[in-house]
């Protein structure tokens, strides 16, 4: 019998408990021991809930009890979730966590303090929710040297996205919506801001590199800019807009960003919509592939945590193996980085245009819109693109969008 | 350091050697430990072949040296590639194939000797090339259970249906272009008549149900039925034609079929073109998802078994779990099965077709055609389908479908 305590029993923590009971046969299977809930942290009362009676509100009881052997962190937050992590670790408890901020902040320490007390710091959960990518990038593509990672990583955003694509709303509308139905936070800022995909991308990364990737110096924007108008050039052109974040190997170094990026319906990140999320990885021997799937919600999310959870019982006792060092990665700056770009300006701007990018542009125009007209440059780097853009002044419509190539 | 040998040198096992010689410092890395092809067994010689002096004729000499701990097994085949695995294990050394034929056919037999022997026989690159999907299932969707998986398998048929799809060719011109391109065989039976989706089905349904799916009771049809025509239809109702291998727990039992289905443009699987495989699996927690990439291939279907090896070395004299019982699994009859189907008559047959469907279908007709005229079915069983259609004798033409849920 293997006895498991939860931190926190909000959205995620009360999953975890639900997926151990209602899958408790395949669960137990799996984990080729029986599991038990023991104990479940949180500082509010749940009177009249069925697993009342293993809740406690003093870690303490949870770090002192010797039976318990693995510890779900599903508080979130760097403050006490950092602390519990740190001493369940201290204490040769292996703890399973969706807290991505967490993950992303304090990776290394954590894992290293793992290793240092032959136990384990487990976070599939910490990225595409129930998408199995963690353990793909550490157990399966292993024999593969990853060249780079793009995802969609933020259910919220595609979500809004998609419905901006589908039904020519605006964005603000879209939110209004996806906050009525659940799918958006109250302070959305997390989400539209792409700060929530950043923390992803920096643990991919990561995991990419085997070193660390900051999540601090990853250049990031969000969706706040794109309007209805995009996506209409979008569809003129077959292309839609997505969030990703893109973690790449270059010659100069990794590079790591979050932005809205305009992709080709023959990308395999298009059929991507909703609040479904995708990870695409690309390997020197494998190529292309793709894993899929709900990137967040109350179940999925769980299933990951305890997925993790028969992880730490079938290596207990043993370090399972993560590449992720302290030493920082060697990240190229944003200005280096190389896209082609796509960008709007008032009618009547063709010969600023002109003057500025020089004649290899290609002009899009919707039909029957006089008002003004879209471009697309071709490869140059961020800075060329930065440098000519600023000086298009009030020529400039809307925002700027980047191709995925 | 750990010594390997490498079974046939075809375009696996070549694929074997380059992957662990190109990416040799990754490969060491993530095994924790120096990885060594000591033997190349092939009955052929290969002079001037950089790795000629590893070349052996004979089994014996990799049986009996106690060095070897890992071989990997890329013959093909239920002759010799039976006996040599079964010999290995019985050695204690680990088997990592990419036979999906022996898989199918003696899985649980093998998996038994390793487990007695304190080793392992490991098996990802025998579905979906590169694409990991069993690793996916045995260690990741472990807190799932896995309700059903649906999978575009062979990249051959895949390639077939899309060229037929967006080139408007049919079948046997795309297939001679195929075998042209290297894409398809000589004798492209074992791809076109569905046995190879086949072999594959019967070894995830294995892992979904964790009893023995026989290969030979999973009811098969190809795709050499497939008209251009079918693909109008396909067009006009905004659906795609894919060969599906199907797994699903039903309330009387697992249903595993192969077969072409039409499927909608909102289907995950639609995107799934040319030689790519995908593999949809939902579980009763997470839902749906999904894994993408190349589905053969020299280097994927290479790095594929080197990631066993890589997780052999991690597992050295442990068993992995897998759970794949000799027990039979439970599968109902095709007869019980329900789908909506799509079949198309002869002008003039509306009352016959009427006569014996009732009045629930749904008619389907292609702009300008005079001559013929499709239908869908609401859902039925496939005898009742069956019965009917049978009846409809000259008045239908072409093939029928499934239309996938």
């Amino acid at each position: 019998m293997i006895k498991i305590a939860v931190l926190g029993y909000g959205t995620v923590g009360s999953g975890v408990v639900e997926v151990i009971e209602r899958n408790r046969e395949t669960v137990n299977k799996k984990a080729g021991e029986d599991l038990e809930v023991k104990y479940i942290l949180d500082l509010r009362d749940f009177p009249g809930d069925p697993y009342e009676d293993r809740l406690v509100h003093d870690f303490g009881r949870i770090l002192e009890d010797d039976e318990v052997s693995i510890v779900c962190e599903t508080m979130g937050g760097v403050g006490a979730a950092y602390e519990f992590t740190r001493q369940a670790l201290c204490a040769g408890k292996s703890v399973c966590t969706s807290n991505k901020e967490l993950v992303a902040t304090h990776g290394p320490e954590l894992l290293e303090l793992a290793r240092e007390h032959d136990c384990n710091y487990l976070f599939e959960a910490s990225v595409g929710g129930g998408i199995p990518i963690i353990r793909p990038l550490n157990y399966c593509l292993t024999a593969e040297r990853i060249e780079s990672i793009t995802g969609i990583l933020n259910g919220t955003t595609n979500y809004i996205l998609s419905k901006m694509e589908y039904e020519g709303a605006d964005y603000e509308n879209v939110l209004k919506a996806a906050q009525e139905k659940g799918y958006a936070e109250r302070n959305p800022e997390a989400d539209v801001e792409g700060y929530d995909a950043c923390r992803k991308i920096a643990i991919l990364s990561s995991l990419m590199t085997g070193k660390n990737v900051d999540y601090r110096k990853i250049y990031t924007e969000g969706i706040t800019g794109v309007e209805p108008r995009d996506f209409e050039y979008a569809r003129q052109m077959g292309m839609s807009i997505k969030l990703l974040a893109v973690s790449r190997e270059t010659k100069d170094g990794t590079l790591a960003m979050v932005s809205p990026f305009l992709i080709d319906a023959e990308h395999p990140l298009h059929m991507v919509n909703g609040v479904f999320n995708a990870v695409l990885v690309h390997g020197n021997m494998l190529g292309d592939s793709m894993y899929y799937g709900r990137g967040a919600g109350k179940l999925p999310t769980a299933s990951a945590v305890v997925s993790d959870v028969i992880d730490c019982v079938r290596h207990m006792g043993k370090v399972i193996m993560c590449f992720w060092d302290a030493c920082d990665a060697d990240l190229i700056s944003i200005d280096r980085v190389e896209h082609r770009f796509f960008f709007r300006v008032k009618e009547g701007s063709e010969n600023t245009v002109k003057a500025l990018f020089g004649d290899g542009l290609e002009e899009i125009r919707l039909p029957g819109d006089v008002r003004e007209c879209g471009y697309i440059t071709p490869v140059m780097t961020e800075k060329e693109f930065a440098d000519c853009y600023g000086r298009l002044g009030d020529s400039a419509v809307g925002c700027r969008l980047r191709l995925e190539a």
